[in-house]
């Protein structure tokens, strides 16, 4: 049985050959650690890393390679960027279609003093109009928002959240995870502050990468979550105050990050554009053969039906079956892994009405075909009309 | 020229084979994310990491598998154990031989209303008999402390200091980022409460991976540093108050855990004790390969002399150069790794004595040979002897 990958927002699979080549290739060869040895084969590695950063820089549009921080997923950048700039009294506006990654560190911000409100989106994900406005108070500091919801795929108005923002004095938090290498993220463009990205996947690198970018002059408002040693300043007990050194205590994920490099250069080449067509396609193909299965009520689809306004995302629910069975039958039977549940984001699945159930997700990619597309289907119709 | 790596307290290198294998075979084969897909590989992978889980807790003698949390490095361990579980007006102990991975989160503690106070330590690093009790204060909750200096190898006397703080109600941090792998780190028979420890050093796995082990109870006293998706109790917008869920946020580094998983076969396979001993033999022919240098006055060591309280760290400082230049040299004409500076523990070199200017430090790992070690010695009597 041929197994068709459909859990792309999850995790990229598979990436392009020379990422896995490049990460081998680092461990066998070269292997050293950087900002420490002063032999060559450090240097080297150095010079590659920071070559991500570039590449980093140049896709999202920041201020500079010194201003991209890794970390070992968007989790961590969204937790350093969250406790490092919120003081008790500070009030922050989140979508209600946040992922647990910004709902759970605000929610422990809440217990010292922070506060936030969730601006209303509308059943199918989307941003509701006015509903920044209803949330500002006298002390919101800044605008935290997924880029992209990765339960239904509704994306959000980011530059017109930026443009909110800079009219009203907040810094503006954009969570990447799934928008990164797919859709474009600019910084300038969509006046963000912070942006906080995933490596494995839209960026096709291995788990265990991620990171985010700082706007000029943010590094001064945010205190380290995490410190120790850096390789620099080392005659100092306290963080040093630069880029991106501020942020990166700790040996980085060196092979994580040279194979990132390779995702970069894969997606630089083929173009963010192309991937991008291709996924929609893929979507649209899928959204087409839902449609008469929703119209017989053998299931039901959640988030924006065109393709204007959302990635390559769709949840639903089967009507007929119990959902993990199905979506257990969708593996085991036909071979189509997906994701069922809440997708670590209970917020948006209450905005979706699809709490606590929550739905089988399928996300397509780079590697998905419409073949593919289409045995998801009949797999799908086959499972509805089978008997529980 | 064939390159001579020294520089394995930074990271070991090479790595046994089968670690890199097994990165590439994940990234090209499973790629899967887990405790997230419902899909057979999946739970594949979460199987193998659970394996890790166990190999972890059986080396270290913890008290379950799902007590060892998989981090970045051991700098996030540390932070999330410090800042974690210390709150204003506590008070900790330190050597004074402290990495600024432990350093540089006190700091910042410090600021917080944190205080602590730094254990004297002798000129060769180890530490002094009553200068636990003489650090003692009514508001003293944990002891800190590295197992082995990354500076000169000084071994710390981990079960004593275990003692000591089950004596007096204290809780004990261990920094086992210097033995783990090679030294015997028992967590019930040296009394540690938590344990972190780093991937990519005696463990021979990749870089970005690292973890920290908790005693029984330990994590209800420990506020989540970095909190989000966890694919558990996906419902709640808190933190699972369970092990290893509740300080695993995101996802994780599974190539890299996957990779570890191989260092810690091949080290039950080959034993933490021939490891030791090989380490140690090249250590002690490297020390006695210096004693008739410094006894001319060409250079200076630092550290325990005997085999009997160390680890295969040596530092030195060339008394006839510049120390920068003559560790470049012994890598540009002599193809010798080692690292010179700071080593990111200022006050380890204070209580050395070597502070601002710093060491050049070889440390020696398994793959590492008796006539590299004599090449090194030839190396450096050669710069030593050159006129500047």
């Amino acid at each position: 049985m041929e197994k068709i990958y459909l859990d792309n927002a999850a995790t990229t699979f598979p990436k392009p050959p020379q990422v896995a080549q490049a990460v081998y290739r680092y461990m066998t060869q070269q292997g050293a650690n950087i900002g420490r040895g002063c032999y060559d084969s450090a240097y080297q590695v150095e010079e590659l890393v920071f070559e991500t950063r570039q590449l980093l820089c140049r896709l999202f549009h920041g201020p500079d390679p010194r201003s991209v921080v890794f970390t070992k997923n968007v989790t961590e950048s969204l937790n350093v960027l969250l406790k490092g700039l919120l003081r008790p009294g500070d009030h922050v506006i989140v979508s209600s279609m946040e992922h647990n990654a910004v709902m759970r560190p605000l929610v422990q911000l809440e217990k010292q003093g922070c506060s936030f409100s969730r601006a209303a989106c509308s059943a199918g994900g989307t941003l509701l109009p006015g509903a920044l406005e209803a949330c500002l108070q006298p002390n919101t500091r800044a605008v935290v928002m997924t880029h992209a919801s990765n339960v239904c795929g509704a994306l959000m108005p980011a530059a017109q959240v930026g443009a909110f923002c800079r009219a009203h004095h907040l810094l503006f938090i954009l969570d990447s995870a799934q928008t990164a290498g797919t859709w474009p993220v600019d910084m300038q463009a969509m006046s963000i502050d912070a942006l906080a990205f995933t490596g494995h996947k839209g960026l096709l690198g291995p788990q265990g990468t991620g990171g985010f970018l700082l706007a000029e002059g943010m590094e001064g408002r945010l205190e380290p979550l995490l410190s120790g040693g850096t390789g620099s300043m080392s005659h100092s007990e306290e963080a040093p105050a630069f880029l991106p050194d501020r942020f990166e205590a700790g040996t980085l994920n060196l092979p994580g990050i040279l194979g990132l490099r390779e995702g970069l250069l894969w997606l630089q080449e083929t173009g963010l554009d192309r991937v991008r067509e291709h996924e929609l396609a893929l979507t649209g193909r899928f959204l087409q053969g839902l449609a008469p299965l929703e119209a017989q009520g053998l299931l039901r689809v959640f988030g924006p039906r065109g393709l204007e306004s959302r990635t390559g995302v769709v949840s639903l629910q089967v009507l007929t079956r119990e959902l993990a069975q199905a979506a257990y039958e969708l593996d085991a039977r036909y071979g189509i892994m997906t994701r069922v549940g809440l997708h670590c984001a209970p917020s948006a699945h209450k905005t979706l009405g699809t709490f606590p159930t929550g739905t089988i997700r399928f996300s397509f990619g780079w590697w998905n075909t419409p073949g593919q597309v289409d045995a998801a289907l009949e797999a799908l119709e086959a499972i509805c009309r089978q008997a529980p």
